[in-house]
Protein backbone atom coordinates (compact mmCIF):
# COMPACT_ATOMS: atom_id res chain seq x y z
CA UNK A 1 0.00 0.00 0.00
CA UNK A 2 1.24 3.50 -1.20
CA UNK A 3 0.49 6.50 1.58
CA UNK A 4 0.84 9.77 -0.96
CA UNK A 5 1.03 12.90 0.64
CA UNK A 6 0.21 16.38 -0.97
CA UNK A 7 1.38 19.34 1.13
CA UNK A 8 -1.40 21.98 1.49
CA UNK A 9 1.15 24.57 0.04
CA UNK A 10 1.27 22.63 -3.64
CA UNK A 11 -3.13 22.82 -3.36
CA UNK A 12 -3.70 26.27 -1.97
CA UNK A 13 -3.16 29.45 -3.52
CA UNK A 14 -0.84 31.37 -1.10
CA UNK A 15 -0.85 34.61 -3.36
CA UNK A 16 -4.28 35.17 -2.98
CA UNK A 17 -6.16 37.24 -0.25
CA UNK A 18 -9.03 34.88 -0.19
CA UNK A 19 -8.19 30.65 0.80
CA UNK A 20 -8.18 29.38 -2.82
CA UNK A 21 -7.33 26.30 -4.53
CA UNK A 22 -4.76 25.71 -7.01
CA UNK A 23 -6.88 24.52 -9.59
CA UNK A 24 -4.23 23.45 -12.79
CA UNK A 25 -2.29 22.37 -9.48
CA UNK A 26 -4.93 19.77 -8.64
CA UNK A 27 -6.08 18.51 -11.88
CA UNK A 28 -2.41 17.98 -12.57
CA UNK A 29 -1.34 15.99 -10.04
CA UNK A 30 -4.96 14.20 -10.49
CA UNK A 31 -4.02 12.85 -13.65
CA UNK A 32 -0.86 11.76 -12.70
CA UNK A 33 -2.13 9.76 -10.10
CA UNK A 34 -4.58 8.63 -12.21
CA UNK A 35 -2.21 7.71 -15.08
CA UNK A 36 -0.64 5.43 -12.66
CA UNK A 37 -3.85 3.44 -11.72
CA UNK A 38 -4.44 3.31 -15.09
CA UNK A 39 -0.84 1.48 -15.88
CA UNK A 40 -1.37 -1.63 -12.57
CA UNK A 41 -3.96 -1.19 -9.59
CA UNK A 42 -2.38 0.14 -6.81
CA UNK A 43 -3.77 0.48 -2.93
CA UNK A 44 -3.53 3.92 -2.52
CA UNK A 45 -4.01 6.85 0.62
CA UNK A 46 -3.86 10.52 0.29
CA UNK A 47 -3.24 12.54 3.34
CA UNK A 48 -3.16 16.52 2.42
CA UNK A 49 -2.47 19.26 4.37
CA UNK A 50 -4.62 22.27 5.56
CA UNK A 51 -2.99 25.07 3.53
CA UNK A 52 -4.03 28.53 3.51
CA UNK A 53 -7.43 27.41 4.56
CA UNK A 54 -6.58 25.26 8.13
CA UNK A 55 -3.87 27.58 9.41
CA UNK A 56 -5.61 31.20 9.87
CA UNK A 57 -8.83 30.18 12.42
CA UNK A 58 -6.29 27.19 14.10
CA UNK A 59 -3.30 30.05 14.85
CA UNK A 60 -6.22 32.83 15.96
CA UNK A 61 -7.67 30.59 18.20
CA UNK A 62 -4.40 29.27 19.53
CA UNK A 63 -5.91 25.62 19.12
CA UNK A 64 -3.47 23.06 21.01
CA UNK A 65 -2.28 25.91 23.57
CA UNK A 66 -3.75 25.24 27.22
CA UNK A 67 -6.02 27.43 27.87
CA UNK A 68 -8.43 28.14 31.20
CA UNK A 69 -12.27 26.53 31.68
CA UNK A 70 -13.70 30.03 30.86
CA UNK A 71 -12.30 30.16 27.44
CA UNK A 72 -13.94 27.18 26.12
CA UNK A 73 -16.97 28.65 24.66
CA UNK A 74 -14.44 30.57 22.65
CA UNK A 75 -12.13 27.49 21.78
CA UNK A 76 -14.80 25.71 20.70
CA UNK A 77 -15.70 27.92 18.04
CA UNK A 78 -12.40 28.15 16.91
CA UNK A 79 -12.25 24.41 16.70
CA UNK A 80 -15.59 24.45 14.27
CA UNK A 81 -14.06 26.80 12.50
CA UNK A 82 -10.74 24.91 11.49
CA UNK A 83 -12.98 21.89 11.35
CA UNK A 84 -15.18 23.48 8.58
CA UNK A 85 -11.97 25.48 7.15
CA UNK A 86 -10.40 21.96 6.48
CA UNK A 87 -13.62 20.56 5.17
CA UNK A 88 -14.06 22.62 2.60
CA UNK A 89 -10.35 22.37 1.13
CA UNK A 90 -10.69 18.60 1.47
CA UNK A 91 -14.66 18.72 -0.69
CA UNK A 92 -12.51 21.29 -3.22
CA UNK A 93 -9.64 18.83 -3.67
CA UNK A 94 -11.98 16.02 -3.98
CA UNK A 95 -14.43 17.64 -6.58
CA UNK A 96 -10.72 18.11 -8.49
CA UNK A 97 -9.92 14.74 -7.97
CA UNK A 98 -13.21 12.83 -8.81
CA UNK A 99 -13.08 15.10 -12.28
CA UNK A 100 -10.65 13.08 -13.26
CA UNK A 101 -11.66 9.82 -12.32
CA UNK A 102 -10.45 9.00 -9.00
CA UNK A 103 -12.43 7.22 -6.84
CA UNK A 104 -11.52 9.51 -3.14
CA UNK A 105 -13.90 9.17 -0.30
CA UNK A 106 -12.81 11.41 2.58
CA UNK A 107 -12.69 9.95 6.11
CA UNK A 108 -12.19 13.71 8.55
CA UNK A 109 -9.32 12.69 11.51
CA UNK A 110 -11.92 14.79 13.84
CA UNK A 111 -14.43 12.26 13.71
CA UNK A 112 -12.95 9.05 14.53
CA UNK A 113 -9.33 10.26 16.46
CA UNK A 114 -8.46 11.54 19.68
CA UNK A 115 -5.10 12.90 20.49
CA UNK A 116 -3.04 13.18 24.11
CA UNK A 117 -0.55 16.21 24.32
CA UNK A 118 -0.96 16.72 20.25
CA UNK A 119 -0.06 13.28 19.70
CA UNK A 120 -2.45 10.45 18.07
CA UNK A 121 -3.46 8.01 20.42
CA UNK A 122 -6.41 6.90 19.43
CA UNK A 123 -7.96 6.08 15.80
CA UNK A 124 -9.41 2.68 14.69
CA UNK A 125 -8.37 2.34 10.96
CA UNK A 126 -11.09 0.04 10.07
CA UNK A 127 -12.94 2.23 7.65
CA UNK A 128 -9.47 3.19 5.44
CA UNK A 129 -9.16 -1.00 5.31
CA UNK A 130 -12.85 -1.84 4.12
CA UNK A 131 -12.52 1.27 1.63
CA UNK A 132 -9.46 0.30 0.22
CA UNK A 133 -10.98 -3.19 -0.19
CA UNK A 134 -13.49 -2.16 -2.18
CA UNK A 135 -11.26 -0.02 -4.53
CA UNK A 136 -11.55 3.14 -3.33
CA UNK A 137 -9.02 5.76 -2.32
CA UNK A 138 -9.21 6.95 1.52
CA UNK A 139 -8.53 10.69 1.72
CA UNK A 140 -7.50 12.03 5.01
CA UNK A 141 -5.93 15.67 6.40
CA UNK A 142 -5.14 17.99 8.77
CA UNK A 143 -7.76 18.23 10.89
CA UNK A 144 -8.58 19.36 14.58
CA UNK A 145 -9.35 16.50 17.01
CA UNK A 146 -10.18 15.71 20.29
CA UNK A 147 -7.38 16.09 22.89
CA UNK A 148 -7.37 13.82 26.14
CA UNK A 149 -4.80 16.89 27.98
CA UNK A 150 -5.14 20.23 26.07
CA UNK A 151 -9.02 19.57 25.36
CA UNK A 152 -8.32 20.40 21.51
CA UNK A 153 -5.54 20.29 19.16
CA UNK A 154 -4.47 20.49 15.58
CA UNK A 155 -2.89 17.13 14.04
CA UNK A 156 -0.56 17.88 10.78
CA UNK A 157 -0.93 15.68 7.53
CA UNK A 158 3.13 14.76 8.50
CA UNK A 159 1.55 13.44 11.71
CA UNK A 160 -0.96 11.62 10.01
CA UNK A 161 1.05 10.37 7.48
CA UNK A 162 3.17 8.84 10.50
CA UNK A 163 0.43 6.95 12.27
CA UNK A 164 -1.32 5.77 9.11
CA UNK A 165 2.02 3.93 7.87
CA UNK A 166 3.01 2.31 10.82
CA UNK A 167 -1.00 1.04 11.36
CA UNK A 168 -1.72 0.23 7.80
CA UNK A 169 1.82 -1.38 7.57
CA UNK A 170 2.71 0.69 4.52
CA UNK A 171 5.07 -0.08 1.43
CA UNK A 172 5.30 2.78 0.38
CA UNK A 173 5.80 6.47 1.82
CA UNK A 174 5.72 9.95 -0.32
CA UNK A 175 5.63 13.51 0.70
CA UNK A 176 5.27 15.50 -2.30
CA UNK A 177 6.53 19.27 -1.29
CA UNK A 178 7.26 22.26 -3.14
CA UNK A 179 10.97 21.72 -2.95
CA UNK A 180 12.84 18.76 -4.53
CA UNK A 181 13.80 17.46 -1.03
CA UNK A 182 15.38 18.29 2.10
CA UNK A 183 18.99 21.43 1.97
CA UNK A 184 20.72 22.88 4.74
CA UNK A 185 19.72 26.00 3.69
CA UNK A 186 16.79 27.54 2.16
CA UNK A 187 17.76 26.63 -1.77
CA UNK A 188 15.41 29.45 -3.12
CA UNK A 189 17.69 31.77 -1.36
CA UNK A 190 20.74 30.05 -1.12
CA UNK A 191 22.51 29.28 -4.13
CA UNK A 192 25.55 26.80 -1.82
CA UNK A 193 22.32 25.04 0.03
CA UNK A 194 23.21 21.38 0.07
CA UNK A 195 20.93 18.40 -0.67
CA UNK A 196 20.53 15.32 1.39
CA UNK A 197 20.04 12.24 -0.78
CA UNK A 198 19.17 10.24 2.31
CA UNK A 199 18.28 11.30 5.70
CA UNK A 200 18.74 8.82 8.37
CA UNK A 201 19.36 10.41 12.07
CA UNK A 202 18.77 13.00 14.63
CA UNK A 203 22.37 13.72 13.77
CA UNK A 204 21.93 15.17 10.61
CA UNK A 205 19.03 16.86 12.08
CA UNK A 206 21.37 19.00 13.94
CA UNK A 207 22.94 20.08 10.87
CA UNK A 208 19.60 21.31 9.44
CA UNK A 209 18.58 23.01 12.87
CA UNK A 210 21.96 24.57 13.16
CA UNK A 211 21.27 26.77 10.07
CA UNK A 212 19.63 30.33 10.59
CA UNK A 213 17.08 29.55 7.76
CA UNK A 214 15.35 26.47 9.69
CA UNK A 215 12.06 28.29 9.92
CA UNK A 216 12.75 29.11 6.11
CA UNK A 217 12.44 25.45 5.13
CA UNK A 218 8.73 25.61 6.03
CA UNK A 219 8.31 22.98 8.70
CA UNK A 220 10.47 20.20 7.20
CA UNK A 221 12.07 19.77 10.29
CA UNK A 222 8.61 18.88 11.39
CA UNK A 223 8.45 16.49 8.65
CA UNK A 224 11.84 15.13 8.80
CA UNK A 225 11.24 14.02 12.77
CA UNK A 226 7.44 12.14 11.66
CA UNK A 227 9.56 10.40 9.21
CA UNK A 228 12.44 9.44 11.50
CA UNK A 229 9.87 7.63 13.60
CA UNK A 230 8.60 5.46 10.34
CA UNK A 231 12.27 5.10 9.78
CA UNK A 232 12.68 3.32 13.11
CA UNK A 233 10.12 0.57 12.27
CA UNK A 234 11.67 0.08 9.02
CA UNK A 235 9.30 1.89 7.09
CA UNK A 236 11.03 4.17 4.50
CA UNK A 237 10.22 7.18 3.06
CA UNK A 238 10.57 9.98 0.14
CA UNK A 239 10.38 13.61 0.22
CA UNK A 240 9.96 14.59 -3.70
CA UNK A 241 8.85 17.77 -5.41
CA UNK A 242 5.25 17.48 -6.35
CA UNK A 243 5.18 21.06 -8.39
CA UNK A 244 7.87 18.96 -10.75
CA UNK A 245 5.31 17.74 -13.89
CA UNK A 246 5.37 13.90 -13.97
CA UNK A 247 7.01 13.24 -10.52
CA UNK A 248 4.10 11.91 -8.77
CA UNK A 249 3.34 10.04 -11.71
CA UNK A 250 6.78 8.76 -11.61
CA UNK A 251 7.36 7.94 -8.59
CA UNK A 252 3.93 6.12 -8.46
CA UNK A 253 5.76 3.83 -11.04
CA UNK A 254 8.44 3.10 -8.77
CA UNK A 255 11.03 5.18 -10.94
CA UNK A 256 13.59 7.43 -10.66
CA UNK A 257 12.83 10.71 -9.09
CA UNK A 258 15.27 13.45 -7.48
CA UNK A 259 14.06 13.56 -3.62
CA UNK A 260 15.41 12.53 -0.25
CA UNK A 261 14.90 9.03 1.40
CA UNK A 262 14.31 9.15 4.92
CA UNK A 263 15.50 5.95 6.42
CA UNK A 264 18.11 4.02 9.15
CA UNK A 265 19.67 1.72 6.60
CA UNK A 266 22.41 3.03 4.43
CA UNK B 1 -30.45 14.51 25.35
CA UNK B 2 -32.24 16.00 22.11
CA UNK B 3 -31.94 15.12 18.61
CA UNK B 4 -33.12 17.72 16.01
CA UNK B 5 -33.34 17.10 12.47
CA UNK B 6 -33.71 19.48 10.39
CA UNK B 7 -34.91 18.77 6.75
CA UNK B 8 -33.40 19.03 3.65
CA UNK B 9 -35.77 20.84 1.97
CA UNK B 10 -35.90 23.74 4.83
CA UNK B 11 -32.03 24.17 3.91
CA UNK B 12 -31.81 24.84 0.56
CA UNK B 13 -32.88 26.38 -2.15
CA UNK B 14 -35.53 24.47 -4.55
CA UNK B 15 -36.19 26.95 -7.08
CA UNK B 16 -32.03 27.53 -7.91
CA UNK B 17 -31.16 25.97 -11.05
CA UNK B 18 -27.86 25.49 -9.31
CA UNK B 19 -27.53 23.82 -5.62
CA UNK B 20 -27.52 26.54 -3.24
CA UNK B 21 -28.44 27.03 0.54
CA UNK B 22 -31.07 29.19 1.87
CA UNK B 23 -29.10 31.67 3.66
CA UNK B 24 -32.04 33.60 5.25
CA UNK B 25 -33.64 30.30 6.79
CA UNK B 26 -30.08 28.80 7.63
CA UNK B 27 -29.12 32.39 9.67
CA UNK B 28 -32.77 32.05 11.55
CA UNK B 29 -33.16 28.28 12.05
CA UNK B 30 -29.35 29.01 13.43
CA UNK B 31 -30.33 31.91 15.62
CA UNK B 32 -33.34 30.30 17.32
CA UNK B 33 -31.21 27.49 18.13
CA UNK B 34 -29.12 29.44 19.66
CA UNK B 35 -31.51 31.22 22.03
CA UNK B 36 -32.42 28.28 22.88
CA UNK B 37 -29.19 26.97 24.45
CA UNK B 38 -28.18 30.66 25.85
CA UNK B 39 -31.69 30.50 28.09
CA UNK B 40 -30.20 26.93 29.47
CA UNK B 41 -27.66 24.22 28.12
CA UNK B 42 -28.90 21.44 26.60
CA UNK B 43 -27.19 18.53 24.73
CA UNK B 44 -27.81 18.61 21.64
CA UNK B 45 -27.32 16.56 18.08
CA UNK B 46 -28.55 18.09 14.71
CA UNK B 47 -29.08 16.02 11.71
CA UNK B 48 -29.88 17.33 8.32
CA UNK B 49 -30.83 15.73 5.11
CA UNK B 50 -28.97 16.04 1.67
CA UNK B 51 -31.53 18.33 -0.17
CA UNK B 52 -31.09 19.55 -3.83
CA UNK B 53 -27.10 18.88 -3.03
CA UNK B 54 -27.31 15.16 -2.37
CA UNK B 55 -29.94 13.72 -4.53
CA UNK B 56 -29.10 14.20 -8.02
CA UNK B 57 -25.93 12.28 -7.79
CA UNK B 58 -27.38 9.60 -6.20
CA UNK B 59 -30.05 9.39 -8.50
CA UNK B 60 -27.89 9.61 -11.85
CA UNK B 61 -25.98 6.92 -10.12
CA UNK B 62 -28.52 4.84 -9.16
CA UNK B 63 -26.75 4.65 -5.60
CA UNK B 64 -28.52 1.86 -3.72
CA UNK B 65 -29.74 -0.46 -6.66
CA UNK B 66 -27.79 -3.49 -7.34
CA UNK B 67 -25.42 -3.42 -10.14
CA UNK B 68 -23.58 -5.47 -12.02
CA UNK B 69 -19.32 -6.00 -11.13
CA UNK B 70 -19.07 -4.63 -14.35
CA UNK B 71 -20.03 -1.45 -12.85
CA UNK B 72 -18.18 -0.92 -10.04
CA UNK B 73 -15.36 1.79 -11.08
CA UNK B 74 -18.95 4.34 -12.25
CA UNK B 75 -20.93 2.92 -8.81
CA UNK B 76 -17.48 4.30 -7.37
CA UNK B 77 -17.16 7.68 -8.61
CA UNK B 78 -21.17 7.94 -8.00
CA UNK B 79 -20.61 7.67 -4.31
CA UNK B 80 -17.82 9.90 -4.32
CA UNK B 81 -19.74 12.66 -5.91
CA UNK B 82 -22.50 12.46 -3.34
CA UNK B 83 -20.08 12.21 -0.51
CA UNK B 84 -18.29 15.32 -1.51
CA UNK B 85 -21.79 17.13 -2.35
CA UNK B 86 -23.59 16.56 1.22
CA UNK B 87 -20.25 17.44 2.47
CA UNK B 88 -20.13 20.51 0.29
CA UNK B 89 -24.54 21.49 2.11
CA UNK B 90 -22.54 20.13 5.40
CA UNK B 91 -20.15 22.55 5.08
CA UNK B 92 -22.27 25.77 4.16
CA UNK B 93 -24.74 24.77 6.91
CA UNK B 94 -21.66 24.64 9.39
CA UNK B 95 -20.63 27.76 8.26
CA UNK B 96 -24.06 29.64 9.08
CA UNK B 97 -24.03 28.02 12.14
CA UNK B 98 -20.98 28.33 13.19
CA UNK B 99 -21.39 32.14 12.51
CA UNK B 100 -24.33 32.48 14.29
CA UNK B 101 -21.95 30.90 18.24
CA UNK B 102 -23.23 27.01 17.41
CA UNK B 103 -19.95 24.39 18.08
CA UNK B 104 -20.87 22.61 15.20
CA UNK B 105 -18.74 19.30 14.70
CA UNK B 106 -19.55 17.29 11.82
CA UNK B 107 -19.46 13.16 12.31
CA UNK B 108 -19.98 11.85 8.50
CA UNK B 109 -21.77 8.61 8.08
CA UNK B 110 -19.55 7.83 5.54
CA UNK B 111 -16.42 7.82 8.17
CA UNK B 112 -17.88 5.19 10.58
CA UNK B 113 -21.01 3.57 9.44
CA UNK B 114 -22.03 -0.01 7.46
CA UNK B 115 -25.51 -0.63 6.05
CA UNK B 116 -26.66 -4.30 5.05
CA UNK B 117 -29.54 -4.04 2.33
CA UNK B 118 -29.60 0.13 3.33
CA UNK B 119 -29.94 -0.15 7.03
CA UNK B 120 -27.33 1.00 9.14
CA UNK B 121 -25.91 -2.16 10.64
CA UNK B 122 -22.81 -0.87 12.14
CA UNK B 123 -21.68 2.64 13.48
CA UNK B 124 -19.58 3.02 16.79
CA UNK B 125 -21.29 6.39 18.55
CA UNK B 126 -18.49 6.96 20.98
CA UNK B 127 -17.65 10.26 18.99
CA UNK B 128 -20.97 11.26 19.57
CA UNK B 129 -20.73 11.23 23.04
CA UNK B 130 -17.19 12.25 23.25
CA UNK B 131 -17.58 15.67 21.70
CA UNK B 132 -21.19 15.99 23.29
CA UNK B 133 -19.42 15.49 26.85
CA UNK B 134 -17.08 18.67 25.59
CA UNK B 135 -19.99 20.81 24.90
CA UNK B 136 -20.27 20.67 21.20
CA UNK B 137 -23.04 19.86 19.02
CA UNK B 138 -22.39 16.93 16.85
CA UNK B 139 -24.08 17.14 13.46
CA UNK B 140 -24.70 14.28 11.17
CA UNK B 141 -26.15 14.12 8.03
CA UNK B 142 -28.13 11.76 5.19
CA UNK B 143 -24.89 10.32 3.17
CA UNK B 144 -23.80 7.85 1.17
CA UNK B 145 -21.98 4.12 3.33
CA UNK B 146 -20.71 0.97 2.47
CA UNK B 147 -23.36 -1.73 2.09
CA UNK B 148 -22.61 -5.34 2.97
CA UNK B 149 -25.37 -6.29 0.51
CA UNK B 150 -25.39 -4.03 -2.01
CA UNK B 151 -21.99 -2.77 -1.85
CA UNK B 152 -22.81 0.47 -1.23
CA UNK B 153 -25.66 2.33 0.06
CA UNK B 154 -27.92 5.87 0.78
CA UNK B 155 -28.33 6.71 4.84
CA UNK B 156 -31.34 9.01 4.89
CA UNK B 157 -30.99 11.50 7.69
CA UNK B 158 -34.67 10.41 8.90
CA UNK B 159 -32.80 6.72 9.31
CA UNK B 160 -30.01 8.44 11.12
CA UNK B 161 -32.55 9.93 13.48
CA UNK B 162 -33.49 6.26 14.59
CA UNK B 163 -30.04 5.23 14.91
CA UNK B 164 -29.23 8.00 17.38
CA UNK B 165 -31.95 8.29 19.34
CA UNK B 166 -32.20 4.41 20.04
CA UNK B 167 -27.80 4.05 20.48
CA UNK B 168 -28.05 7.24 22.72
CA UNK B 169 -31.22 6.91 24.52
CA UNK B 170 -32.36 10.58 23.52
CA UNK B 171 -35.22 12.02 25.54
CA UNK B 172 -37.03 14.01 22.44
CA UNK B 173 -36.60 13.81 18.86
CA UNK B 174 -38.17 16.91 16.57
CA UNK B 175 -38.31 16.49 12.72
CA UNK B 176 -38.36 20.09 11.16
CA UNK B 177 -40.29 20.31 8.05
CA UNK B 178 -41.62 22.43 5.49
CA UNK B 179 -45.35 21.25 6.76
CA UNK B 180 -47.44 21.70 9.91
CA UNK B 181 -47.21 17.79 10.80
CA UNK B 182 -48.56 15.22 9.10
CA UNK B 183 -51.90 15.18 6.94
CA UNK B 184 -54.16 12.45 4.80
CA UNK B 185 -53.69 14.58 1.78
CA UNK B 186 -51.42 17.53 0.81
CA UNK B 187 -52.35 20.65 2.53
CA UNK B 188 -51.14 22.93 -0.15
CA UNK B 189 -53.23 21.69 -2.80
CA UNK B 190 -56.21 20.59 -0.42
CA UNK B 191 -58.19 22.02 1.51
CA UNK B 192 -60.17 19.48 3.05
CA UNK B 193 -57.12 17.79 4.36
CA UNK B 194 -57.15 16.18 7.67
CA UNK B 195 -54.48 16.77 10.34
CA UNK B 196 -53.37 14.35 12.57
CA UNK B 197 -52.51 15.10 16.15
CA UNK B 198 -50.64 11.87 16.70
CA UNK B 199 -49.89 9.14 14.75
CA UNK B 200 -49.99 6.08 16.63
CA UNK B 201 -49.35 2.93 14.36
CA UNK B 202 -49.66 1.36 11.10
CA UNK B 203 -53.23 1.44 10.70
CA UNK B 204 -53.46 5.04 10.62
CA UNK B 205 -50.14 5.03 8.28
CA UNK B 206 -52.81 2.71 6.18
CA UNK B 207 -55.09 5.60 6.18
CA UNK B 208 -52.42 7.88 4.99
CA UNK B 209 -51.18 5.42 2.05
CA UNK B 210 -54.50 5.18 1.18
CA UNK B 211 -54.96 8.46 -0.38
CA UNK B 212 -53.93 9.40 -3.93
CA UNK B 213 -51.44 12.22 -3.12
CA UNK B 214 -49.02 10.47 -0.96
CA UNK B 215 -46.24 11.08 -3.01
CA UNK B 216 -46.67 14.57 -2.13
CA UNK B 217 -46.18 14.59 0.82
CA UNK B 218 -42.70 14.77 0.05
CA UNK B 219 -41.67 11.41 1.84
CA UNK B 220 -43.79 11.36 4.77
CA UNK B 221 -44.24 8.08 5.03
CA UNK B 222 -40.77 7.11 4.96
CA UNK B 223 -40.05 9.36 7.71
CA UNK B 224 -43.23 8.08 10.01
CA UNK B 225 -42.18 4.39 9.39
CA UNK B 226 -38.39 5.78 11.44
CA UNK B 227 -40.40 7.46 13.85
CA UNK B 228 -42.65 4.14 14.68
CA UNK B 229 -39.65 2.25 15.25
CA UNK B 230 -38.68 4.81 17.65
CA UNK B 231 -42.32 4.84 19.39
CA UNK B 232 -42.02 0.65 20.21
CA UNK B 233 -38.90 1.44 21.83
CA UNK B 234 -40.55 3.95 23.85
CA UNK B 235 -39.15 7.14 22.24
CA UNK B 236 -41.68 9.90 21.42
CA UNK B 237 -40.70 12.06 18.12
CA UNK B 238 -42.13 15.44 16.83
CA UNK B 239 -42.63 16.38 13.20
CA UNK B 240 -43.12 20.45 13.29
CA UNK B 241 -42.55 22.91 10.93
CA UNK B 242 -39.52 25.05 10.90
CA UNK B 243 -40.64 27.37 8.30
CA UNK B 244 -42.51 28.45 10.91
CA UNK B 245 -40.63 31.43 12.74
CA UNK B 246 -39.93 30.75 16.30
CA UNK B 247 -40.88 27.06 15.80
CA UNK B 248 -37.55 25.57 16.52
CA UNK B 249 -36.93 28.14 19.30
CA UNK B 250 -40.63 27.13 21.11
CA UNK B 251 -40.29 23.26 20.33
CA UNK B 252 -36.48 23.06 21.96
CA UNK B 253 -37.81 25.58 25.36
CA UNK B 254 -40.71 22.54 25.53
CA UNK B 255 -43.27 25.01 24.68
CA UNK B 256 -46.65 24.52 23.20
CA UNK B 257 -46.30 23.96 18.96
CA UNK B 258 -48.70 22.62 16.44
CA UNK B 259 -47.42 19.12 14.99
CA UNK B 260 -47.82 15.61 15.10
CA UNK B 261 -46.85 13.46 17.84
CA UNK B 262 -45.29 10.29 16.87
CA UNK B 263 -46.06 7.33 19.82
CA UNK B 264 -47.40 4.09 20.53
CA UNK B 265 -48.81 5.54 23.89
CA UNK B 266 -52.30 7.67 23.53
Amino acid sequence: MIILKIGGSILTNKDSAESEVDDASLKRIASEIRASLDNSDKELIIVHGAGSFGHPPAKEYKIGEEFDESEYPEKRIGFCKTQNAVKKLNMLICESFIDEGLPVVAIPASSFMTATDKRITEGNLDYFKKYLNKGFIPVVYGDVVLDTKLEICVISGDQLIQYLAINLNADTVILGTDVDGVYNKNPKTHDDAIFFERFSSLEDLDTLEGTTNVDVTGGMVGKIKELLYLADLGIESKIINAETKNNIFKVLENKEVKGTIISRGN
